[in-house]
Formats: C-alpha cells, structure tokens, sequence
C-alpha cells in the first residue's frame, strides 16, 4: 500500500461551472452535478479553479458559487476554493467569503499578468499566507501564469505553516518527483496533488496524495477507483482504467480544434449526460452540433447512454 | 510633415498609479503627476494599463481611479481607461464607470488567463464592441497576454464601428509596418499607436500616429518632443531626443535584476523627482536604497534636479 | 511482468563521448566505458546522441567514434546509431559508415535549424526511411530541435517499415501515454523507449520497452536494476532505486548554473569515477574546481569510491 | 546625410542557394543569379545562410559553392560566407575554404543544437574569432538558434579585434536602438547590419550600416534605392520604396502555410523570373502549382514580367 499520508488526499475534481447564460449559474445542474461526484466517491471539491472558468466569471458569480456548493456540500467532503487572481486585494477578499462559508482551504496561482521572479513569488505567498483565513494550496500552472514554483522556491514556502501543499498542472513529471524527493520526504502531511488526471496513477504510486482530475466532473467513479488501485499499487487494476482514461483524453478533450478542447469536451459531455448545461463564460463557446455529435460518438462507443443528445 | 490621422493621435502616457500603501491612492501625488504630465505638452492620458498596474489593484481602487482622473483632467485632453480583463462582465462594468465620468475610449488587451485563438479573439471583440458604452483601442501586448493580434484578425475586428485604433507594445516593427499597410492604409482615421517609446520616432516617421510611452510620466515634454520632431520629419532633431530616449532606456529602465526593471525604474524617478511615491502594488516591491542610489547616480548624469533623494 | 514487446528494450545508454581535447578522442577512457556499462548489464548502446555532443563534434570524429564502439562491442549487444542532422545528406552519410561498421539500427531527431511543420515531418521521414541502410528510431527531443512529433505525425510515420521506434526524450508523460495507447497498442514491435531516467520506470509500468537513460555512463546497474524492477511490477524494489535515481538527479545534475549542467555532472562524474576524462567540445567547458569538489562529495555522500579526485 | 561609417554597408543580400536536386548546385542559374544582383547595385554579397538554406546542404556542396561565387564575383564586391555550424572545427575548416577563395569575412551565429549561455558565448566567440583566418561577422538570429546575443555580450564579444560586425535578424528594433548606442557610438567602425527588409530602412536612418535583405536576391535595384534614400534622409522617397518593400512581404513572402514561406516565396518568384531553378534542399520543398500561381499573380500586379511561368 502507498498509503497517502495527507490530510488532503484522494480525487479532488476541479469542478466546472454550470452556467444558464453569461453570468448567470445553472442553479439546478450545479445541484445535480455536486451530487453526481458525491456519488461517485470524490474526497474533496475543488471550485473556481482553470476547469471552473474562473477567471472568466465575475466577482458576484464566483461569491453566489461559493455559497450555493459550500452549503449544499455542508462538510459531507472538504470544499478548496480558488482564490487566484492578479490583485492581492481580490484574493483575500474572495477567501474571506470562502472561509465564512465553510470551505476548507483556498488554492493560489501565481498573479498571472506579471511575470514575478522566484523571488518575489517567495515573498508574495509569504504575504498571501500571513494573511488567508484559510490553509493555503499552490497551484503549479504555467502553461496559463507564464511562471512555474521551482522546487527551492515550494521549499520556501512550504515552511509557512499556513502552506499545507501543492497542485501541480505542468504535467512534467521530472518536476514532480523532486518535488515528492525534496518537500514530501521532509513533511509528510504536506499535500502533493497531480493535475493531469492521465498521470494520477503513476504520480499515486510514487508518493503523490491525490489527482484534481477534470474527469471525474463527467465519471467521479473511473478517477476514484484508479486512485484507490494506485493506494494499493495494483497493477493489474489500473491498466485497464489507465486505458480509459487515456481513451477520454484522446478522445473526448480533443474534439475541437484549439487548446480548449479538454474544457469544452468536458462541458459537452456533462451536457449529454443531463448534468448540466455546457454554456461557456466569454472568450469561450461550447461545442457546436457537429463536435457535439462526435462527442455523442465517443461517448455511444464507451456504451455510456447519452441523456440529452 | 507626417500629419497624423486619426483623432486619438501624440503622446499619450501610460500613466503609473501613484499608491500609498496596498490597495490606497497617493492622492496628492496623482494631483501632481497629472499636472505634470500635462504641463509637457501630453495629447492624451491613459489610465489603468500595463504600466499603471492596473491588474493588481483592486476594483475599488481602479474605479476611485478613474473618478480622480477624469475630474482633474477634466476635459482637457482625451482620457483613456484600460478595462482589459479576464471577465467580460467586469471590463463591462469598469466601461460603464468610465463613460459616467467623461472618459474618452476604453483600452481592450485580450482575456489574458486562457489564451484564445484568433476566431476566439475576433469573436470576443465583436462582442465587446457591441457592448461597450465607449469607442475602444485594442491593445496588443503578447508577453503578457500570451496571445497576439494577427494582423488579419485586426483587419476583421476594426471592421467594427466601435473600434478606432489599436497599441502595439510588442516592439515588432515588421508587424506594426504591416499594420500600417494594410490596416492604416485602408482607413487613415484609425488610430495606430505604438507602445515602447525607443519606436515612437520611426513609427511615426513610417505612419503612426503617436506613443504611448511610460517615460512621459517623467520626462513628458521629452517624449512630446520626439512626437512632433517626427511629424516634421525632422531628423536632425530627432537624432539627440533618440539617443537621450535611449539613455533612458538602457539605464533607468535596466537597473533592476527582473522584467519589471521598467516599472520599478519608472516609480522610483518619479519618487525622485518629487512627484509622486514609489509604493507598488503586490506582486512587486519598489526598488530598495541600493537601485535608488543607482537611478539617482543616472539622473545626476543627466543634470535632472533629484528633489527627494 | 510488464513484458517489453519489442526487439530494442531495456536501458540502452546515450553514450557520453570521451575527449583528450577538441577533436581528439579519449582512446582509453572510451574503451574503459563502453566495458564499465557492458559490465553493469545494459541492453543496448546508443552513441552520438544529445548526451554525446555528436552536433558539437567534427564529422570525422564522428566516423571514427562509429568505427570504435562498434569494433569494441563486436555484436555483444546492439550499436544504435545518431545520424540526426540538420543535412540529410549528411545522415545518409554517416548511417552508411554506421551499417558498414554493423551498427543495428540508426536514431534520427528531426532536422534543428529550420523548424519543419508537421506535414514536412512526415514528408521528411519518408524520405529518409526510403533511403536509410538501417532501421530508424525517431528522436523526439523538443527542447532541442523545437518542433515535437505530435502523436498523428508518430502514426504516419511508423506505417515505413524502416521506422522501428521512438525515444522520447520530451518529459512529457500524458504525451508519452498517448504514444503508448495509439502507437504501442496496434503494434507492440514498436520500441518506445523514455529519455529522461526519472521516467523509466513509470513508463515501462506503463508499457514502454525501455529507456536512454544518461546516468547509466556513471551507474549502469542503477538503471539495469530499476528497469527489471519495473518489469517485474516490483513497486518495492522500484522505490528505493527511484529515489536514489532522483537523488543523483537533483544533486550531480544541478552543480552548475545552466541548462548544461546534466551534461557537465556526467562527464565530471565519470572522470572522478576514473572512467574517463571530462573534457568538452565547443561551446561546452568542464567543470572547475569548485564545481568539481561538490560533485565529488556528492559521491562521497553516496559512498561512491572516487578514483580520481 | 547619414554616412554609414563601416567598411562593411549597404546592400549585402543573403543568397539563396539555386539547386537543381539534392546536393546538387543549380551551376547556370547561379552565375545568372550573381550577376543578376550586381546589376542591381548591391554592395556585398552573404552566401551560406539561413536564406540559403546553409544547414540543409552537404559539406561538399558548401565548399562547391564559396569556390564558385568567389571566383565568379572576382573581387566586385566584398563575398562574405556563413560559416555557422554546431562544430567548431567545421566552422573553422569552411572558414579556411573562404579565406583561400578569397571571400571578405566569414559570419558566424551561435552554435544552435545546445543553447549556450551568455557566458558560454563569449567563451565560444572569444575562442572562434582567435582562429578565425578572416574577420568575424556576428549573427543575431534567435528564432532559429535560440538564444539571442545580449547587448553586453555584444560589447564583450566586440572588443576582439577580429570581430568586425553584427548582423540582427531578431526584429526587434529596442534591441538594435541599444546596439546603436552602446556598440556603435564607441566603436564607429564596427558594422550594423540589419536582417529584416521591411526594417532597413528605418535602422539606416538611425545609424545602422545597411541591410542584409533577401528580397534583394529578387529585386536587387529595390533594396539598393531604399537604402540610398536612407542614408540621404529623404523621407518623400524612402515611403513609396517602403510601401512597395511591405507589399512583398505581405504577399510574396505570405502565399505557403507554414514559417518557411519567406524562403520559398522567394526561392518560386526567382525561378519565375527566369533567374534559377526553385529547388529546395530537405526538409523543405518548393512551391506546388496553386502557390506558384499565386507568386505570379503578385508579381502580374507589380507590373513584373514573368519569364518562366
């Protein structure tokens, strides 16, 4: 057994955000696709992250998710909020909501239009976590901040004792290990989390806590049993589900034709499903008839009945 | 003589955000520095840019920000407030402000956490042309935004009635000639603009109408100068103002360890010329005494009085 | 058992190349080597590679070194070939000297001044297939050639029955799974074999054959080890070996300041081992002496016998 | 007057490289491409770079052709040959090939398989030019060898008395500006060059010492007139000149899909000219019938006769 040692450990999805129309949350398929990943075993929710569109959304409508989920989850799992943004001010002001509500941690990228250095990011989550009302995760997304936390700038900040750890999206595995070599050895409770949800299973099996996988928006049950499989480092189990999920990646996130593919086929699927509607906050659109039908496609091929064609 | 074209045409600075302390004004400084800047000669001002720190502030702020500025200028030169951001519906809503109080046109960078293809952008614009309560500038400004303005994907959006010119700060000028042509060419009234100071000259010598360059928030009758020196394409003049613009430039500007050197150098002169504090907004610290010395050792250089040393 | 399906499998280092000084060979310390890794078990040779300067090295040389090796190995296990160059002529040329030499197979990255698209990737192996004396790998190798083998480019490309394999040295494990699931799977001949050493052993897990692992010039049974453990599913013999892989990476391979530094640690390493000298080609230096001493106590720390200090 | 002060001025087009096969020279159409470009007043002539394909030929082919344009150009005008290589000693073996044939200076940019540091550069620049047996032009040409030569590895670089020179194919005229002011103005003699044609003559206007433009391979008389405008100041008959410059670039230079389209673009309009054969060496390939008639149709609107169509 490779026994998460964490508190914050397991499938963590980062959830999408069901909207009606711009800026306004589909109340109702939020409801019913909390539930859908409460049933399928998730241990934790992660809102307002890259998945969630939450840059994209305004400041009312990531307050008003915060307390619909916050209070529909009430404790049933830990509810991790992002609270990126480019203005310090903005941050604190969102986790205040968060902690208010319940939430148990907040999750930061780095400000995203300038490029800080290493060491001013140092001194910057210094200054963040001094002053969050709630436990603080890093976010490791450079394909979207333009910066990446080298491993010595995570060891710095990990000694903050309101930095409980780390979700790596790089998807650079190298990175990954000397992260679970440098900071996890060390402090054991500190959280490793894995992003992309085609690497939960090694990542698992090297040390790593968990996986905030997109997925598990769509099939909360294919990510939780390959992580538990990874805990119990069973081979022979995960194949078959790594295969799964690597058919979804090839398959479903890559439909369209731009770098948001993975966004919007997991918006499109939810939506054949009947979870939930598939709009898309500005400078995004869903998928249109003729990528929806080559979702529909995929899905009939996995023998996934389609709810809502 | 180069006769600009368009109405939105000069110098018009992008004005730093004199602060205080986090997430306060430096009232009396921003008095100050407005009255400087128009005191040389300015054609425009534009607020809440790149160089205004404007994603670090928060919206309290931008918006106390805009109220100041449009009431102390007051209608006596074009202000210009930059609304990029991630959210539509914020951009939206900072847009209203700005028109309630006199602004003349709003600044547009794309959405700059996903990063969108061009049909992406054009459809985005289109959209946000539609909405805006203010004539808007779109903003070109890769190493932030991550994407780029294509120029055909310009020539599709400036079809749009609501969009009358275009800053380029990526310092390409293979890219701005061909904006010249095939943009400018086509509708002479639409306003290009370019952003690093050091191609103002030759910008406008080949067909831009003017700068928007941060060295006007220090030495604004400089940059004013080089401006009209090149709409007479006068290049005896031109050749002094440009070696001493690119003084500037390879001193000021370079005496930090990071990218935001210019920023950093750019608060602290006008912290030494008396105008205005030098406190940034998080992520970035002003310059600490050992560069402070520095830039003041190059202002000596240059026989600039140094007022608070 | 994770059984490796092709004929090119286990760990087949990228030989480093020993110099006495530019354009001269290290006679003694190359023959040492190649007996030190046949010593620790390697399953295969890969010379003229990224670890072995081959672009940094005179076309004579290179012939000489082709002559060598394949000459020392005398068939005790395959002789892999690098013929990467931005000239196909040239590729031609040596892959011939390789097959007169009775070498087993020849390891191409795509041409590196001019970055070719996807379509002139395809074009461009199919033609040098055609014309190629030995089986191909392909070098997927980004970071220094610029362009990847997207995953459709791999397919086409492996329908040439002359295309046997791929090397991917891109760190980029979602990447890499997907060569598993598109590539592999339809046809388990083909070799895929991972560059970096911290990904061998998730990748043979996963189903890869193999990997090109550099630090197998220092340690090959380190790398022989892991590799039979992952093939085994050993993940308690993994462990272990994977941290001292990671160990090795984070420290001997982090002495120096610049990306060069994986490259400068092997060579010093082996020359403290007493293998053989550590001179570099152009635009390459040694390491001096103070980076020499920390590179020796990491042997030290590791209870490595320095022959040579 | 702005009287270029370096031997090395003007017009000094990068050839392309008229093949008729694979590693075979196009022997006809290169005398007529020669004399073609010395009709049009060019002032020196740049073989084996990136415009002429240097990477992808053959070594022979490289020594073929510096034997053959030297002896054709017979001391005209100054030949001056890239002899850019990952190798040192192949670069200093084609350098002796030039000197011996009588070229004027050899150009050299960086090794381009390993990205050396700025350190490393000066090193390796330091190194190349004490044994270089003609003097050193510097080639700034990042997209291709990714790194760029910083200013002050420039100065360092130039204080070797055999450097001679730099040539910028960056675009970024910031970067150039500096060089203008901190290389140049000490050293009046060292030669600025420029690569980008849409880009000459705003750097001649500004103190460079010419360009290296490839669209003078086709149109020789055009780049040479701008130039001249330039260098006399005359703004009246450098914008016509410019215009037309930029309608090359955004035609001609525009009709393929992929980055390589400047090089075919000119490689096609050549042949159809009548000058030489549009061959290209691996990895690219000429133009297929629906560009060429393309490329024609441009020309038609120029009011240029299409010889070869």
């Amino acid at each position: 057994m490779s026994t998460p040692t964490a508190s914050f450990r397991g499938i963590i999805p980062p959830m999408i955000t069901p909207l009606l129309y711009k800026n306004q949350l589909d109340v109702e398929g939020l409801e019913r696709l909390v539930e859908h990943m409460l049933g399928g075993g998730i241990h934790g929710l992660f809102i307002l992250g890259t998945t969630g569109e939450a840059p994209s959304l305004s400041y009312a409508l990531r307050y008003e998710l915060v307390e619909r989920v916050c209070r529909q989850v009430a404790g049933r799992i830990p509810v991790l909020v992002g609270v990126t943004d480019t203005s310090l001010t903005e941050s604190l002001r969102l986790a205040e909501k968060a902690q208010k509500e319940g939430a148990a941690a907040v999750v930061s990228a780095p400000p995203y239009y300038y490029a800080p250095s290493q060491q001013e990011l140092i001194e910057y989550y210094e200054d963040l976590a001094d002053h969050m009302p709630l436990p603080v995760f890093l976010y490791n997304m450079p394909s979207h901040v333009k910066v990446s936390f080298e491993p010595d700038t995570v060891k710095a900040i990990a000694q903050h004792p309101n930095v409980i750890g780390l979700k790596d999206s790089s998807g650079a595995m190298v990175y990954f290990h000397t992260l679970i070599q440098t900071i996890k050895k060390e402090n054991p409770s500190f959280s490793l989390l894995v992003g992309p949800e085609e690497l939960t299973a090694e990542a698992v099996l090297f040390g790593a806590d968990g996986g905030v996988n997109g997925g598990a928006n769509m099939f909360p049950r294919l990510y939780t049993d390959l992580y538990e499989a990874a805990v119990r480092r069973d081979i022979d189990a995960i194949l078959p589900l790594q295969e799964r999920v690597m058919y979804i990646s090839n398959t479903i996130y890559k439909v369209g034709r731009y770098g948001s593919s993975y966004l919007k086929g997991l918006k499109c699927t939810c939506s054949l499903l009947g979870i939930c509607s598939d709009f898309m906050a500005s400078p995004y659109h869903r998928f249109r008839k003729e990528e929806r039908d080559k979702v529909r496609a995929v899905l009939e091929s996995m023998d996934i009945p389609v709810v809502n064609p």
